[in-house]
């Protein structure tokens, strides 16, 4: 449910911070592309996919950012009134669904490839991770267009179900294969797991809101610059972490790259490995 | 606060303005995406931060851009009359400090890229300027958004702590830095330093303006202007120095590069060295 009014300020907050991921998604994307010859070839597959989960989450913004502006008017010249719902428009939150059907099984899939396990291994995951993430997002759904409590807490069970086996794959399955990972890089590896769970986290918490009786303007402005600032972190911040742990493999792969891509004084001690 | 009204001329010269950083960012960014392989690879990590700066600007100053023309109306037809605010809609100055607090803290990451200096000390400069620049912006953000002068000043004050830090770290500890570079470089390195402290001197600046009760169309017309021109010469200007840095760092790396790089005149003594 969107509040009947939002105030200037109000307004202008989520306005802002809509803004703000399509830029921090648009940005990340246009980062990545450039950078990628700055990786080895057998990374690039992974920062492959972190480019097009930036770009789609970009997509869904703008069109987010359109949903917002068109829902509400201002009653006054010039700012500083007050923003009411407008006539014939409605802020559309499914788009956020659309998103996370796409985006959440490929965060998995970059994950799993910046690993560059041996392909058994590799398929075993992607076999396990992605269904159950889809799952997880359709399950939901459900839930979240409904307005009667019970039907939300049902489902919003449901899809706890999948989400509990992906935290169990990627905290217990997958630590055995993070043993076999350059030293370089296994703190950064190990952490990830802790921003997907931190930042997934924010979506349950948004979800159960409206069964806690939390409403009004206040509630709504704060889902939204949770939801946004979840967006930033699991998916561009996200992609970001992925793109240096690629490079730190990639030095420890080739210590010719790694001359070649660092200051000359680094590059003489990978050099002399 | 924006004025109740703006002629003709004060509409037009906003407008221009506005438009010219778009251009300079935009085409910035363009210029270096495809100048990127006129460097080594080590340096191309800094462009590509550069390249990603005045693109957030752009899309930034398009989004100002927007704002601005749908938050005045012209009274007459075909121009030369007087613009006044438009009923249900706000200029936005929000998005700049949504700009700067993405690219505040990665014009810094530019610098310390473009230095090439050893992965300790690189990662010693980005965890102390990184989160100061950050945090400079954010404290300001408070205050600029306050009609109270007490609480402006306040932030104002606050953020200017950051600030002072940051100088302190370029001025005083990169100096030392400074002198292991080329010496073709060492001089403009040195003076990118005060192209940021005049560039950066604007926003506080702008920022002060109210609280001197300065005020009205041209105070505000100026203040456009002024945000224009630092933006321009902050990052426009500022990254095709960083680029003329990367250039002559690569030529001074590698004579080979330089030789098919520079004028056959040139490239004789090139490899020579």
């Amino acid at each position: 449910m969107i509040p009947d009014t939002l105030t200037q300020g109000q307004y202008d907050t989520v306005y802002n911070f809509l803004s703000l991921v399509i830029a921090s998604q648009l940005f990340t994307a246009v980062f990545l592309t450039i950078a990628l010859p700055r990786i080895l070839p057998r990374y690039r597959q992974a920062i492959t996919v972190a480019i097009v989960v930036c770009a789609i989450a970009a997509y869904h913004y703008f069109r987010i950012f359109d949903s917002f502006k068109e829902a509400f008017v201002s009653d006054s010249v010039g700012g500083a009134g007050v923003y009411t719902q407008a006539v014939g428009a409605s802020f559309n939150e499914g788009y956020r669904y659309v998103d996370w059907l796409l985006t959440v099984p490929l965060l998995l899939l970059e994950l799993i490839a910046v690993l560059a396990l041996a392909r058994k291994v590799q398929t075993g995951l992607i076999i396990r991770l992605l269904p159950a993430a889809a799952l997880m997002i359709i399950l939901g759904y459900p839930g979240e267009i409904s307005g009667d409590n019970t039907v939300r807490g049902i489902f919003g069970l449901l899809s706890t179900i999948p989400f509990a086996y992906i935290l169990y794959v990627l905290f217990v399955q997958l630590g055995k294969s993070l043993n076999k990972q350059p030293v370089s890089v296994r703190r950064t590896l190990s952490q990830l797991r802790f921003l997907l769970l931190l930042s997934w986290g924010v979506y349950p918490i948004a979800y159960i809101l409206p069964m806690l009786d939390i409403s009004g303007a206040d509630a709504w402005v704060g889902k939204q610059i949770g939801y946004s600032i979840a967006d930033i972190l699991a998916k561009a911040v996200y992609a970001l972490i992925i793109f240096y742990v690629a490079r730190m493999k990639s030095f420890d792969d080739d210590p010719d790259f790694a001359a070649r891509e660092n200051s000359p004084e680094d590059a003489a001690m990978f050099v002399r490995r």
